[in-house]
């Protein structure tokens, strides 16, 4: 199996999952537990928080840790109680949804275009602000073509333009891959456990200091009373450990999946049969490309049966037929219906190389096999 | 370790967790994908609901995966949008912190008495059901005390008064520990993995059929749009795992702690210091008891340094100095002050006769040397 649908899911780190073998195995307790078992797992919590903290953040933030990168996006989102909301066209379905449904809730939600590869519009997301807007959020890599948002230099120009709003970016294609660091401007910033070879079901918030939103989740007053609900502790350390481990080897990631990605490219320019949709300078994480020629998921499907797994558009919003994404792009029908997402990890290897071979040939063989 | 507070966690179940292994080594696709590898990993998923629903459910319900009992209370009680909404004094702060916030909402919050034992008020709680009544909630099994309200024969009178109302009971300490199934007039009800031996953070809010609350968590449109995010798949198999053993053995189990902490409870009352807060009739899998001449907290550290982990009162409201719930029920300030909970897993032996034991030792050490 030649795994390239990192974006969608990554494979569970198993060092990473060896090293918090312990918060099953032994270190159980709840971490409220006032007795020398809780408080050891609430250190180890608590050390988890400033860890990941530092990965990507100065003194002035503070985390919050949530059962995953849409409950983080949507407790950002959610806060815009007034007024209007901005973001943009290029969101995933966890911002996108989340924005749709403030309508409900008395605030304007209003979406700026994108460009061809995926990002934002600059000047569209800038007119769209106003002395009403008390939220902007901007994906940070687009989810479908790994185009990359300037986020730091859209939020100060925000805030230029409105300094009480708040800014949100959706960082969970960008966390762990894209060399970055939080910048004051940037609010709130959200992150995900299992794209970065984490488990699902545990993601996390950074939060500037001083900046309390209203609870998604009522209860017992876990995480500051930001989000109750007793503290997934083997999720949070698995995705300490596996975060950790990403951030050692960023750099040279970055370098030896851009590279490859270069090579997997040209492979699939010279089969004629498709064209990029990811930009040149987006994420090497993730190459995504369209062809007139084939059906995508159709594609797909043959391709997992000769032991090559990829993508189509984003998984999480695999009820649509075609991608709102893409369509917002302003790709027709025609390549809309044959658009393939091959994503990476740092240990995707030459063997990516075969697996481009291998869609080539199977586009070709099923262009050839229609036009019988 | 001794270790005798599985009402705030249990130590996850090894066996469930090495059945649940694939699901994070082999079959860690997302179950959104849609290739083979995803097909398979959504089917496991839509197993281990129907499963679930079958330990406690008829043809008429419906399940949803939940980050845990606290999100699933919350998705249950944040769905009264209107009138008034009635829950008892004796919730945990899941339901309870839910109902306060729901002020803020516009929908009244009411609180039913509870009396002595834990157990609510029937005459109460029906008295502030009226027409306007959208939503009430009624803890199955009262988590400091251990008092089982009837929940059936509740709702049933609950419907009577008002047959449009929800009525939603926090299961988290009866789930495969209570012999019980879901009656027609329970229309909501929440449940937590990580009670029963799975892991911190997965739950699930089981749903009559037909009941489509207001979602909490937006986005890709995941569990029928009624809670999105990618399922935490892990989670989800090593639940039914966990859940699974648990109900095979339910009966005995309830038999075998029924003895026990009836043995239990007569070491403790033998050593005149501690009097029983939870009712005779109340779970075994819970036994409360307060000592006027001690400090809970105080002993329970104690005890831990000796090798036994017990609690004081829920893990979840650790912060507050007394218990909101066992303040309600009318214990004195002097009998609140020093509070132990006892709680078993099926695993509990004869080693919690000795932990008995050492607590009424630690319980008089420590008053002998305070009334120095």
């Amino acid at each position: 199996m030649i795994y390239l649908d990192n974006a969608a899911t990554t494979r569970p780190d198993p060092k990473a999952l060896s090293q918090a073998e312990t918060y099953y195995s032994e270190n159980y307790f709840n971490p409220s537990a006032r007795y020398g078992g809780g408080f050891a797992v609430r250190r180890a919590v608590e050390e988890a928080r400033e860890e990941l903290l530092a990965l990507i953040a100065g003194e002035g933030y503070e985390l919050e840790f949530t059962s995953g990168g849409t409950e983080a996006d949507n407790h950002a989102v959610l806060a815009a109680k007034r007024g209007n909301a901005v973001t943009t066209k290029g969101e995933h379905a966890a911002v996108y949804e989340s924005f749709v449904h403030l309508r409900e809730r008395g605030t304007e939600p209003r979406f700026a275009a994108i460009n061809r590869d995926g990002s934002v519009d600059p000047a569209s997301l800038l007119s769209l602000v106003d002395e009403k807007t008390s939220l902007v959020s901007v994906v940070h890599v687009n989810n479908e073509t790994g185009a990359v948002n300037d986020i730091a230099s859209l939020a100060r120009e925000v805030k230029k333009k409105n300094p009480r709003c708040l800014f949100h970016s959706d960082g969970v294609q960008a966390f762990g891959k894209i060399p970055f660091r939080l910048s004051p401007a940037i609010d709130l910033y959200s992150v995900s456990a299992h794209k970065i070879g984490g488990l699902k079901g545990t993601g996390a918030l950074y939060k500037r200091k001083g900046i309390a939103l209203p609870p998604l989740i009522f209860g017992g007053g876990q995480e500051e009373g930001q989000r109750s609900g007793t503290e997934n502790v083997l999720g949070i350390l698995d995705f300490l450990y596996a975060a950790s481990a990403k951030f050692q080897t960023l750099e040279k990631d970055y370098a030896a999946l851009s590279a490859l990605r270069g090579r997997i490219q040209a492979i699939l320019s010279e089969s004629g049969l498709f064209t990029a949709i990811s930009p040149a300078e987006g994420s090497p994480y993730l190459l995504t490309v369209a062809s007139e020629s084939v059906r995508g998921e159709v594609i797909q499907r043959m391709l997992f049966d000769r032991g090559v797994a990829v993508g189509t558009g984003s998984a999480c919003s695999s009820k649509k037929p075609y991608s709102r994404i893409l369509e917002a792009c302003g790709y027709s029908r025609a390549a809309l219906g044959g658009v393939i997402r091959l994503s990476f990890c740092p240990q995707t290897g030459e063997e990516a190389l075969d697996a481009a071979k291998l869609l080539a040939e199977t586009a070709e063989e099923y262009r050839r096999k229609v036009s019988l």
